[in-house]
């Protein structure tokens, strides 16, 4: 039974309290939100952000014509960007809990904080330029009928999705950061 | 000489210090940021918002064309609402500096920061649509022939830059909110 703590309990480990006032020898710890790294809410929040953009990424990319389009091609980029990014921070997560190790050091959380901010900006931007389009497309011009807009809608209001979900976690990394 | 104070000392008045250590009988104060509201960075940074997004509204209400795409509508209703926003927050600045009166308590800085939050959230989604239909007209379709690109290309500019002017606000005062 290998743990990722320094000190080993071979015949009882003690119940493990992660609150702040359990402060170990590596920096800073910080006070619990729910949703934060290493937290069930947060590793869901991450898979939320992933599906969302995975869906929203293959939707996009099997249409023919996407790359008529510079904010659909960068619709793709950037929640391919998204997917990968939490797909990291989910695995962090579950090896996070897993062994049972606290990712609450001001460190770590300024990291999660910048690429969540980077990460969910790019999604948002690429979303609202594809729905810009798409309103252009679908209601202005009135040309569904040689354009593929079901797929690009559907993109689009995933790529939304996965922006919700992200906000959440840059907001609570942000507030964790500030207030530790 | 009216001071917004509850003590009046009508001899001599002693030089008021804004910093935490002077808790005033108005709920909690915080932590002096420069940036924030009633300091004399945040009435720039106010100002800057308020001209970028007047511009951007003037540019874009121009154009003959605006209203045949209805990200270019959003775009004037988005910038409209953030230069009234900035405006009405550069008056209460000036207000605060006029009669040194603190607007650090939570209160008010909640207020600011859920305003500023919605309004840069509808400025930069606005800017990003206009983007993605003014980049589909100039590069992908080459139609700036029959279309005021220029026009467009300076109003999306200006609601990006208003939007770089609001997202400094939002994040100090988010920032002073939590670390109270």
């Amino acid at each position: 039974m290998s743990m990722s703590r320094p000190s080993v309990h071979p015949v009882e480990a003690p119940p493990f309290t992660d609150g702040a006032n359990n402060h170990g020898p590596r920096g800073v710890r910080m006070k619990e939100i729910p949703g934060m790294p290493g937290t069930p809410a947060g590793l869901g929040l991450r898979l939320c952000q992933f599906a969302f953009a995975v869906v929203s990424l293959s939707v996009m990319a099997t249409t023919s014509d996407f790359s008529s389009a510079t904010a659909f091609t960068y619709l793709v980029a950037a929640v391919g960007l998204q997917s990968l990014w939490s797909l990291s921070l989910a695995i962090v997560d579950i090896y996070a809990l897993l062994v049972r190790r606290s990712l609450r050091n001001s460190r770590a959380v300024s990291f999660f904080t910048l690429g969540d901010g980077i990460t969910s900006t790019l999604t948002f931007a690429s979303a609202c330029a594809s729905a810009g389009i798409t309103v252009l497309i679908a209601n202005d011009l009135n040309k569904c009928s040689i354009n593929h807009c079901t797929r690009f809608e559907t993109a689009t209001a995933l790529a939304f999705m996965s922006w919700f979900a992200v906000s959440p976690t840059f907001l609570m990394n942000f507030w964790a950061l500030a207030s530790r």
